[in-house]
């Protein structure tokens, strides 16, 4: 019987997909072959690898002078490859660190250039987003960087900062496709897969096309955007099958009605979660209203015994992975796009019956 | 229908494991999850991340001083990553080239470090291994590096080179577990998994443990073989569903007898091949005989003009993927452990056709 899995990711996958990429395990599309036997030179590859993109940039509005990439490592080795690519003009950053990949990925910028941490809301252990303004930042700072959606804390900004001419680097890894981005407001966006977009082993990157030339000479060959951009994310064997089942996802919510009408269930979905969390006098989430995430929803019980009371029954009852982080403790929701709004009504009917029993 | 695809990677799948994995799509083992949704901290997907590494350490006799390491990026990656792990104490490093990869991982090691091409076959478009020994070395140098089949050229090494005190690195992408591979004669070996191991987007790295502790410190934070090695190459979200492909994989070959009776197949499906073109008077292979690989067989009909035509015909034969790589021209059967032996008697049966209607 399938259950539901708040994992942070990876995470749901629509069972349409899961359906329709069992079916053509062994054949797809009349290929004779599976996705995971073809040549990532054939053609029945190049046609998915070429939607995967298309649909992407038709379901975010991508504008026309960026580029769209799918790559390998997470959005982890991009915390290496934004420095090495882009931040080679003044070679020097500033990054907002928001939470726990907002601090790695400005720790492992500082290895290769001059970082600073310009705004920081580790202070109250990352509850809520910090300022980030135009002139908070060094006028010649090659980039600014921010997490758009912290999976761990269960915050976001509720706008996009105004970073004037610094150009603005978002790890959007927990909200892509998850609500409306407003792309052009951003010189580079990238996100793995394994949250709203597919399976782990595929990365998006959005960037912008006039910073994809100025790679660092000691920048690893992978990781260079101007050689993926020149191949069209072909440079050597792609992760062919979570590009394609990424494909199936967005042929998915395409059908759904996109980002919009993806982003109203969301809203909708958090939007109860929080409501029964913040009326339960039972349980509570710790984050300033404001910078809730609609994505990760943290909250905890009266105590720590009955949080993990709570995880052991709830797993019993079909509600997998709701541990959270350890940096938090407490419980985690991750709602994502796949996760059905049936499975929030059913993990809210369970926290009050949790809660009927142990008050 | 299935097809026989002879693509040089990503390749065949044994069917029984694309059958396996498609009954787990959407309900792996009663978790109520694919793979593909599980969190990788979870307790299913980490024994399927432990498992896999065991398989391999069982099947390829992997010594335990040696750790194995499942990441992204190809073996395209390992050319930045070996340099950047390994070669930081002389800086220097010694590399044979004999063929495509084997260059691109030369090219790959200069931006790093002092490298130096010790041994070429370029001057006989790569139709053979030239010779190394020990004596070819520099003595201090960190490593030397040789790709131990290529794919394209479709040779091999026909023994282990004697590298002396030099630790000893090897692309080994197009014959691990095709081959019997004596893994303590070797420091490092790198493999994408797409050829004999599974689908593309995971690459094993088996490397001496004592080597794994000197990387440099601008090295990309998921290039760090110790960063993998500390996290059992779970530092961040890692391929999941791919490596569970491996899991199987691997499941499959040992049941079948592991790595012995698999190379006796091999050698007798490439024995008839060769067989078969040598006799032919029709068709050629250009490799000298000693360094022909098992996996990897090009060959040429009398003119261009026939090979193109015997590569639309063949797949209309459903024998697909046999055109040669545009450096060699001609055919290539990459003929790798999921090829079923009959393939290889459908693809000589349809050279015979092809041979008498055309000579």
């Amino acid at each position: 019987m399938r259950v539901y899995n708040f994992s942070a990711g990876p995470s749901m996958l629509p069972l349409e997909v899961l359906d329709k990429v069992s079916k053509g395990m062994s054949d797809y599309g009349g290929s004779g072959m599976s996705v995971m036997e073809m040549s990532h030179r054939s053609k029945p590859y190049e046609a998915i690898n070429a939607e995967t993109e298309e649909l992407l940039r038709e379901l975010m509005h991508i504008p026309s002078d960026y580029d769209v990439l799918f790559v390998q490592g997470g959005a982890t080795n991009q915390f290496s490859a934004v420095p090495l690519n882009i931040g080679t003009a003044s070679r020097k950053a500033d990054y907002a660190v928001t939470g726990n990949f907002a601090k790695k990925a400005y720790e492992e910028g500082s290895k290769f250039l001059d970082a600073r941490c310009v705004a920081s809301s580790e202070d109250k252990n990352f509850t809520y987003v910090p300022e980030l303004t135009a002139d908070m930042l060094r006028p010649d700072a090659d980039y600014a960087h921010i997490c758009y959606n912290n999976t761990i804390f269960g915050t976001r900004y509720s706008a996009v900062p105004d970073t004037g001419k610094v150009p603005l680097v978002a790890d959007v890894s927990s909200c892509i496709l998850g609500q409306n981005i407003d792309v052009g407001k951003f010189a580079l966006l990238y996100a793995g897969a394994q949250k709203n977009m597919g399976p782990a082993g595929v990365t998006a990157v959005i960037v912008k096309h006039e910073l994809t030339a100025r790679a660092d000479e000691r920048c690893p060959v992978m990781l260079r955007y101007d050689n993926q951009v020149k191949n069209k994310s072909l440079y050597n064997t792609p992760p062919c099958f979570p590009t394609y089942v990424v494909c199936e996802v967005l042929r998915y919510l395409k059908a759904l009605g996109g980002i919009d009408a993806m982003e109203q269930i969301n809203e909708r979905k958090a939007g109860k979660l929080y409501e029964y969390i913040d009326n339960s006098d039972f349980y509570s989430n710790p984050v300033q209203k404001e910078f809730r995430s609609i994505m990760n929803v943290p909250f905890v019980s009266p105590s720590k015994e009955l949080d993990a009371l709570f995880v052991a029954e709830a797993e019993k009852n079909g509600l997998i992975s709701l541990k959270g982080h350890r940096l938090v403790g407490g419980m985690r929701a991750s709602i994502y796009n796949a996760m059905p709004e049936a499975g929030v009504d059913k993990l809210i009917q369970f926290m009050d019956e949790f809660k009927k029993a142990h008050k």
